[in-house]
């Protein structure tokens, strides 16, 4: 289509916002306008341009898309509403329960302002929410299973670094492996919240802080961990930071159904993430060149979903080679 | 959206149109109107309505989406391009390297008519050609792998059965175990022809044929098999008949990419189908829903593929429950 780049710029520089920055570099079609941050430039570990979070109205014209990286508890809310009014955007808002009165939020200002913005992308949802969909709509007679990990869960994490007497804490999200083995087999269980996932933590203690109290307060922790089997290791500061300092993650979608005269049919849609921030990044990424397509040929504006968007939108390549070299 | 049921018609009553009619039964916001057929209508078993191949254009308005259901070798180039002139249209065209021209042909009748023609839609092409649209798109540094099987290919046997001395025969496409391993790995291996897959033959012979003989021109006809290993087994009809006559088929399309600073990333879409017709007669009809949407939400007519559809399309139930319950 267009010989011109597209011009992305970053608001909020945390681990998102840094994959995102490394991410446009593998899409030669892309160029960073710059990164929105409330840190002054000199406090921020970059090369690139920052820009500033008082009067963004500013850049208008100079950006087609800003990459919303701030988290889904306080920053998305506040932020996405105020650069829709000027910006398209492209945001993971992750908060399953709440996305119906995000959606709403954000449409509001982004239709009144005619701009395109698309929510909550990015694996789960997002690529998963996608293969949901699929899975559910080709075979209606089945059942859908959503397996997360081995990864980190940023929120579980978080849970126990709350409990007195915790330094530091990184918990992981464990498929139960006979779960998943069923259902590849095609039984179509019904499966438990402790049947499906298994919580492994690892906890650096404060000093003189009681390790049973502590594994206590974890693996009874109501919504957390009470539902789950949970494994708790007490490790050193040290050993937290070398062996679990990457952010592995992934997971499974598994659509099983029947066809005909009970015909098996089995799904599978798998992510085994070397990074999960790097891999939402860049699922953020095919979306901003979605989103700046839906604006430039003029959908109707408002907020938007991985549901609404044709896949050809996500591709820099024309129609015309799609069908020619991957159709 | 719409109360009515979507009203569906199959033209062609193989393999694919008989899955395509268990199929709506399985979608209760469809209803299958007839099935045309160039056979009287007495030697079809079915208890639905035959319709006429003559005087097609008498059942317009009666049909909102035809499910063309004939093969691509000889059928589908003829027939939709005839059938596109009076209504919407899905179709499962599958020979890749000639997709673009058959998309002209059809797009310029759809068009004209204004109707929508969606076409090469099924597994793959189809769903595997969304996966790796979506794997090179999120991933733009690595490499995508399609493996097939293991499955009967269709074509393959019936190039057996041309060989003189040949009664019977069916052909296993089987994916190597050892370079599905290395993908999985994260290797990004290249492989050859013979490295990626397997081919296994079941051959009936008719009586008097020499074994040996036909193993080789099996195992040394070009394109077919000369590039693969190939092993042949002679076995009795009875036995083909019993062992071999079910449709199961599947395959993988593995996208294997690399992030930030070699950070390895891994997409795996895999089938394991019970039945390749009846999967592939499901798909057809999710993107049949998709096609009359496009239709009654006057979309630009014409020839559209996969990689047009918004997902939300494909799906019976509207975009607020999608929001709420599946993203």
């Amino acid at each position: 289509m267009e010989q011109r780049k597209l011009k992305v710029a970053i608001c909020g520089y945390g681990n998102l916002g840094k994959g995102v920055e490394k991410g446009i570099r593998q899409n030669p079609d892309m160029e960073l306008v710059g990164i929105f941050s409330r840190r002054p430039a000199e406090e921020l570990d970059t090369t690139s341009k920052v820009l500033s979070m008082e009067n963004i109205e500013q850049y208008q014209g100079d950006i087609d898309v800003v990459i919303m990286c701030g988290g889904s508890a306080n920053d998305l809310e506040v932020q996405v509403p105020e650069f829709a009014k000027y910006f398209n955007t492209v945001d993971s808002f992750d908060t399953h329960a709440r996305i119906p009165e995000y959606y709403k939020l954000v449409d509001e200002v982004a239709k009144s302002k005619k701009h395109i913005s698309i929510i909550s992308v990015g694996w789960d949802p997002g690529m998963f929410s996608l293969m949901r969909l699929y899975g559910e709509t080709i075979l209606p007679q089945g059942k859908t299973y959503t397996f997360w990990g081995k990864g980190i869960s940023q929120g579980h994490s978080n849970a126990i670094r709350k409990i007195a007497g915790v330094k530091d804490a990184k918990q992981y999200t464990i498929p139960k492996e006979e779960a998943v083995e069923r259902v590849r087999n095609g039984e179509n269980p019904e499966l438990s919240t402790r049947e499906k996932h298994l919580r492994e933590c690892f906890v650096v203690l404060e000093e003189g802080a009681d390790e049973e109290k502590v594994r206590n307060e974890i693996v009874t922790m109501p919504n957390y961990f009470a539902d789950y089997d949970t494994i708790v290791h007490f490790i050193s500061e040290e050993e937290l930071k070398e062996e679990h300092s990457g952010m592995p993650h992934g997971g499974f979608v598994i659509r099983s159904g029947i066809t005909g005269n009970d015909t098996k049919q089995l799904v599978e849609y798998s992510l085994n993430l070397g990074s999960n921030p790097e891999f939402t990044s860049l699922v953020l990424l095919a979306y901003a060149r979605a989103a700046y397509r839906m604006y430039d040929t003029f959908w109707e504006p408002g907020a938007k979903t991985v549901y609404d968007v044709p896949p050809s939108f996500l591709s820099p390549n024309k129609r015309e080679e799609l069908l020619k070299n991957l159709l």
